[in-house]
């Protein structure tokens, strides 16, 4: 969908002449009172579910939540997923041509916000028709999307869905972005974010990036669980006289895990843009409801209006569980209907987007009570 | 001091013709039985403590430990501070000149394991006319080592003390190790390890590396006190209407963590050798006394004869309690002589490097003791 109306954006700049992409599953019922909002991560798209025709490995990225019959269940609801401006799986963002110079974006694209994905979120309801929302659900930075929709628009949604979250990030989240973000700005191919002109990606800085991202998704113990210290064979590399399978080298794979992350490293710097990087570990830096309330983030959510369903997991060392309750404290505060599951899953961060049945139970239920009001 | 006969090592090479450099500190008694060797971990060197005359800030590494009056009290042992083989603060490693081709080793230096180090301290012991050590002590990578004495030299110590170490690195830890390596190697400036060649240096890498280092270092929490979200002052950057003191960069630091960090990385690229890098994590990722005996923790402190003193911290996260204790349970489970004492302290890992009373009264009891039995 185009748009022709500037977007204003919290930097003071604006996004003008822009393009989001989205999907919808399901249909919208007649009272418009149906409609899901689900809101993505660093890395995922509007694809959120469902599997594109003839096109093997398709499916979205919440699948095995999102579908006829699932937890969100799209015979019952009407489900929104949109590609937030900035990134690059097809709406306005950084690959795309810049509307004065003709050339892409690159590093000129504005500096863009949660609350501003919000505001172009809600353009795009406007422009369906949709007045209100039966809920904006998000794990991670959607959780944080989702939050920042209960206060920008508190009377635009009856519930509020986030998912493996926090209120802000910590120094030490900020310090993992800062170092993954040196790594792609310094890589000699960014050329200052102007890398397309030259044929070229940072493939070097997405990778090393990618890899720290992967050792904070996963928790420690599944790390282990998948890996320990397993040593990879090294087919024809020479090993050792001791015949412990080391091949004894600073740069060869030795272990199972450098494996991993190498790989997850090299498909990862083949499909994302780095200014787009750039932007998403940007936003979750910025993102922080409390600080215009001088840091309380019970004054924060005061204007807040609707419910809440809260959801951690046990392992998450990224967005831990004490994160989630400071907002379920903050709601709390103020009396509002807030319900709060903290999930024993052995996952770490990534167990947001797995199908544990107990994470997949709370959902079904909180999605089922929200059909029966809408009905 | 020289050694002309070739150092055997655990990858099956060999390293002849080698160079170590040592500091000692008191008096070896007419017994020779005061003697403390004390290891160093990834980015220390042989300058345990005391300063360099008409030398500002060339403070020893554990100065706050190690000195006259201090817990490890140098008016009553013989203390001796080794740079390990592989280093770049003077022993032999990848700065210095191959024998054979006449240039820097570089990234042909031979890889280099714990139990090699242990191997030419050993011989520096021999060539000071110590027979046996009063104590090894070490922390992080120098407790490894400090363990892998107790099991390569049973005879030639009589006190193992090893604070923040680990049995092995656990996946998560060989990961971390893996991502600041991969930074280094695939900076253009590495050029395969041989940049001396090309009067360059791998900065770029190094920083990264270093950023990656200190955030395992740190607590979450002691980066939150110190840092938490506080901005940095922006001077003449422009900074939005809202008057949030944010500039809205992808680039330009925001956050003070983003300063510190940055600064980190600055400094250690400057003084800090690329190869020498690479070498220690490994030595770090190799290290695995159980790996021989199966992954049997307790078969492989069976022949340890020496009594021990294990350290760790409660905000640890990359060398946690937890994993001290399974060095206390395998020590436990062959009657070894152990104590065993967990610090509640606020700083991580970086807790063994620094001034707490709870910690060093623990040493200080400890090498009281010693120096008791060695009168």
């Amino acid at each position: 969908m185009h748009f022709a109306l500037p977007l204003p954006l919290q930097s003071g700049a604006q996004l003008r002449d822009y393009t989001l992409v989205y999907e919808t599953y399901g249909t919208l019922n007649a009272a418009r009172s149906n409609a899901v909002l689900v809101c993505h991560a660093l890395n995922a798209s509007h694809h959120v579910a469902g599997t594109y025709e003839g096109q093997a490995r398709s499916e979205g990225w919440w699948d095995n939540l999102i579908g006829p019959g699932k937890p969100l269940d799209t015979n019952r609801f009407f489900v929104i997923g949109v590609n937030n401006p900035g990134s690059c799986f097809g709406s306005t963002g950084p690959m795309q041509t810049h509307p004065d110079t003709g050339v892409p974006y690159g590093a000129d694209f504005p500096v863009v916000t949660v609350e501003d994905w919000v505001d172009a979120q809600a353009r795009l309801c406007d422009a369906l028709g949709i007045e209100q929302l039966a809920a904006v659900l998000g794990g991670s930075l959607g959780g944080m999307q989702a939050l920042s929709w209960s206060l920008r628009f508190p009377d635009r949604l009856r519930h509020c869905i986030a998912v493996a979250t926090a209120p802000n990030l910590s120094a030490q989240n900020i310090a993992f972005n800062e170092v993954a973000r040196r790594a792609i700005i310094t890589d000699p191919d960014f050329h200052g974010g102007h890398f397309y002109a030259h044929n070229t990606l940072p493939r070097r800085g997405l990778r090393v990036a990618r890899m720290i991202g992967h050792i904070t998704y996963l928790s420690d113990d599944a790390m282990e669980a998948k890996f320990g210290r397993r040593i990879r064979g090294h087919g024809s590399l020479a090993v050792d006289a001791g015949n412990t399978g080391l091949a004894y080298s600073t740069q060869a794979i030795e272990f199972e895990i450098e494996s991993y992350l190498r790989h997850q490293g090299d498909k990862f710097s083949e499909y994302f843009d780095a200014n787009t990087y750039l932007l998403i570990t940007r936003a979750l830096d910025y993102f922080d409801p409390a600080r215009a309330f001088g840091g309380d983030l019970s004054a924060a959510f005061a204007g807040a209006r609707c419910q809440f369903q809260i959801i951690s997991f046990t392992t998450d060392w990224r967005f831990a569980p004490q994160r989630s309750r400071e907002i379920v404290k903050a709601l709390v505060d103020h009396k509002r209907d807030v319900s709060y599951a903290e999930i024993a899953a052995p996952h770490g961060h990534d167990a947001f987007l797995l199908d544990d049945p107990r994470y997949h139970g709370v959902l079904r239920a909180y999605f089922d009570n929200i059909a029966m009001e809408a009905a």
